[in-house]
Order: structure tokens, then sequence, then C-alpha cells
């Protein structure tokens, strides 16, 4: 059997270059594999913790889908829909809650993370707190069977099959499968300022719509070896921001090899180096870019390909509504 | 302006005259009054402590709209909807969830009384302990401007009253609006052993569908004055359920005192005063019960009004939702 994904982005922001070697290119690797696939622009999911900015989130979910397209996906080979326009997701919701314990809510480590993350403490929103369980409804909603995920969101998986195998138990049919996690090789890019992963929120992050120019800044103000002041001196590789981006996005192998080996014997500037990630970045960001902007230029059409992505979902989860209804007994 | 009602019962249990007293009379009377009025079946609220019970909440659905036909709800006034069937009601849930802490659910006294009632714990349904925002959902989603409550619903009606004000100040529009409680005067009616309300999972309820003989039975074993042993023993009326339903339920109010005046004097057997009260609750309960037994009789009749009404209220509550997403900007 075909695998049937399940893969989406909170729209709170334009994605970034960590998230194409998070799970972007991933995307387009499975799409290659005639995989069925389903994209999530999760906004009602970004509201939890953006419920103050609606504008933001509403603006974001075009912005998100305008990505999707430039770095290859294809709507007629995937299924991209936005949240809130499928009503089955919030009844699925509602019925899960009921499986899941407040404590079990609490023992999470995804949410305790984030909630740490944030700040919330004990003025967290219970639509935050209860985010797993909604999740568990994106995921069921079209009975994926493989959600790609970072090693962090591995707890949100075993939530939602813990929620499957409860459900198909009490209701005495299999109307939900358990679902498998891929954990993808490269699941996380470190920021420019080389400290964390690359995010939004830390202001450390390369977009996929960012000009030649703002790209060629950031490179400037990389992270590289804080003891290589002089071009003289030996610096370090391991750590170097630099590298680490040149070995994901520089095709030519060898020669970053033998940069490496100059730079660890000193004589290789930070500048020569900077110049040559801001090449690769912008060949590879380009042909992106490009996209983007045709796609950015033509809201309607972008706005259409989600109307109709989101119209063939509910297709789908109506049925699976149906189907949980039945075994709920919450026909009339 | 006239008030908009909304009010109902979780379909855990065929309806009994503690229901009677406490809400279905008043519910004839805001009828009677012109009062547009929606009853409520929730059935999703229901499953949130009978999760592991489907099937009893799907019966009693059709079960409590019999008890309403019959103490004359009339559905051509009334708009009695189940809960289920209004997807509006999960998406009104998830966005107020984002509005309250969970900290604040934590310190909702009703629910604070009703995890301790049912011996929760820490194990405590998410879904339970978030049902005062599905609340908030049924109230807010018909627009209702009064909710009748017992006292000890209060803080149920204050927490929609706090997401109402934060959802129109965060969203910058008046969509909602506050609602008021009415405390009925008699909210509660004691259970035939005296001791509690009377309800269902305590088993000491008379049911409005109970046979003639069945509520003699129940008037048999009624508790009085423990200390009222032979008949010339002088007895108690305070506390003495039988004086209890027949202050209520006896319209000779007159006799009703000078019985009262024999039994703490002396020379009145509790025999008598149960013949009395059960011909009292027979009289009072014959028409209920033979309204009953026909709606009951007649599921296609009463199915299809709880359709009508479903679908009246759908009109209403999808109106609801689109004001809501206008100004959450989850319009697309």
């Amino acid at each position: 059997m075909k695998p049937v994904i399940l893969t989406g982005d909170r729209p709170s922001g334009p994605l970034h270059l960590g998230h194409y070697v998070g799970s972007l290119a991933n995307r387009v690797h499975y799409q290659q594999e005639g995989w069925k696939q389903y994209i999530i622009v999760a906004d009602v999911q970004a509201l939890t913790d953006n419920y103050e900015h609606p504008h933001k989130v509403h603006d974001n979910v075009f912005e998100v889908a305008c990505d999707y397209l430039a770095v290859g996906i294809d709507p007629s080979k995937t299924t991209i829909f936005i949240q809130s326009q499928i009503p089955e997701i919030a009844d699925l919701t509602m019925y899960y809650l009921n499986l899941v314990s407040v404590s079990r809510l609490r023992r999470n480590p995804t949410v305790k993370t984030e909630i740490e993350q944030k700040g919330f403490g004990d003025a967290i929103p219970a639509g935050f707190f209860v985010y797993p369980v909604s999740q568990a409804a994106d995921i069921t909603c079209v009975k994926a069977t493989t959600v790609p995920v970072g090693e962090d969101q591995l707890p949100m998986i075993e939530q939602t099959n813990e929620i499957v195998r409860t459900f198909n138990r009490l209701y005495k049919k299999e109307v939900l499968n358990e679902v498998r996690a891929i954990v993808p090789e490269v699941a996380r890019l470190v920021g420019i300022d080389g400290k964390a992963k690359m995010s939004k929120s830390l202001g450390n992050a390369i977009y996929l719509g960012d000009s030649a120019d703002v790209v060629a800044q950031k490179v400037k103000s990389m992270y590289t070896d804080p003891n290589h002041l002089k071009v003289s001196d030996p610096g370090q590789v391991e750590g170097n921001t630099v590298f680490t981006y040149l070995d994901i996005f520089d095709t030519r192998k060898d020669e970053v090899a033998e940069l490496k080996r100059q730079y660890q014997a000193g004589g290789l500037g930070d500048m020569v180096l900077k110049k040559r990630l801001t090449e690769v970045l912008n060949a590879f960001l380009d042909p992106i870019r490009t996209r983007r902007e045709k796609f950015h230029n033509d809201k309607t059409y972008v706005m259409d390909m989600l109307k109709q992505g989101t119209a063939a979902t509910r297709e789908v989860t109506s049925r699976t509504l149906q189907e949980v209804q039945d075994v709920m007994y919450l026909k009339y």
C-alpha cells in the first residue's frame, strides 16, 4: 500500500531555508515518488499562539502557499488545504478530547518544551494546551499513514496513535489507522547566528523570497569561527555556519573539501568563503525566487488552488467524519 | 428587545420530576411568554463523561425529546436541536479555547465540584475539562441573550461572558453579546431519599415516564421523619420529603396546611400522606405520560421534529460562524 502523507505548516510567516532543508525538499521528493500527499496550512493552529494577530495568520496563508509552489510542490499531484475551512477537524478534535486526560497532555514533552520556550507558564491558552489532540484530528481526517516530523515532534505522533488505538477499541471498529513517523536525515538547519535552529522568531533566517542583496547581507553577518581574526590564522570548520551551509547547498563537494583544508591550515579569509556561499545560495534561490514572484503576482491563481485543494480534502474528511459518527452513534 | 433563551440537557437518561420543577416548567412558561427559545440536546457534551457509552447517549436523545414534547414544549414555538449536528459549535469552541487559560479553567468552581463528584482526579478527560468553553459556543452560536441556570451553574455563565468580552475586544467588533443568567425560584428538587437533589445517578428519581404503579412504589419508599414510628407520634414536617413534594405538586394548599398541623400534633400516619401524594403525582403525571407514550410510539415524528429544529438552528449558527470568521480573518 502506498503511503498517504500528511505534512504542513503554521502560517505565521513566510518559509525559509530551514523549512526547505527540513521538510520542503522531502515533500518534493514524496511527490516525485508518486505518494499521495496532503499539505495542511494550519491557520487555526497558528492562532493558538497568534490569536491576537489574526491578520498576520491570514496573510501568511497566501505567503506559505507561494513558497510551496515556488519550491516545486505541484497542486495536480499534492493536495494543499486550509485547516479552518475543514470543519470536520474541529468535530474530530472535540471527540478525541474525551480520550485524552489533562495529565497526559501535561506530560507531552513537545508541549512542555514549547510552553517553556514561549514563557506561557500557567497562563497557557487552553487551545495551545490541547493542540496535540487537534493535530491528531489533522492527521486522521485524511486517513494519513505517514507523517514526516523532526525528532522533537515524535511525542505528537505517539499521542495521535494513542488516540487512534483508544478510539478503535472504545467504538469497536478499526475506523482510524495508526500512523508512522518519518524522521528526515537533515531535519534542522542552524540559523545564520549559528546558535539554534533557523527560525523566524529568532531573527536568524534566510527566506525563500529574500532578494539576492538581502541574502548577501545575511551571509556577511553569518557566524564563522570567532577566533579566526586574521586571514593567516588557522580557522575552525566544525560549528562554522558558512561551512555547514556549503556542505548542504554547494554541489562541488571536492572544492568544499579543499576549502576546508585551507581554512584549517590558515590563509583563507571569511570574506572569500562568504562570497562563495552567497553565490551558491543565490544560484539555488534564483529559480525559486522567480517562481515565487510569479505566483505572488497572481493571487487569484494561488487562492483558487487552495480552494480546490480544500474542496478535494473535504471529500475525504467528510467521509471520515461520517464513519466516526457512525461508530459513535452520532447519527439520527 | 425580547430575550433569546438557550437551555437544554445532556441526554444521559430520561428526564424526571427534578428536571420538571427546575427547568421544564419554566421552559413552558417562556414559550407562553412568546420568547424565542432554543433547547439544545447536548449529546457531544454528554459524551464528555459517557464516551464509553455512546449508544446510551444516542438512545436518550429520543427519550429526552419525548419528555420535552410530553410536558408541552411546542416545536412550532421552541426550537429543539441536536448539538452534534451543528458543526459550528465545534469550530467556535476551537477559537474560544485560545481565549481561556488552563489555570482559569482549573479555577472554575462548577468544574472543580464536578471533578470531585465524579472522582476524576488528574485523569479528567480533556473534553470534560474544557466543557465550559464548549458551553460558551452552545450559547453564543444562537446569539442567546438569556440562560436559565441553577445557582451552581453561575460560574459557567461568567466564563461565557469573559470569552465574549475577550473575543469582542481582540477582534475589534461586537460580534458576540454577553448573556444574562436567570436563576429560577425552585431550581432543585430533593430526591425521594430526601438526601440530595433528584438525580439519575443517585437512583432517587421519579421519571416523567414512570407508570402509576412505579410512582406508587417510589412514594412508598420515600424518606419522611425517621422518628415518626407510630401513627400517634408527633412528626416533623421540615425535611420531610413527602411534604416537600406536596408543597410543590398539591394544589389544595389549605388541605396541605391542615395535614401538616395534624402530622405535627401526632395522629396522622405516613401511609395516609403517601397515598395522597401518590394520587397527586399520578394526577399530575397522567396527561404527561399519555402524551409521552403517544410520541414514544411515533419515533419518525419525533426525529423529524429534531431534524427540522436542527436545520432551523443551523441557519442561525452558520451566520454566527461567518461573522466570527470574518473578524478573525478566517475567510479566503
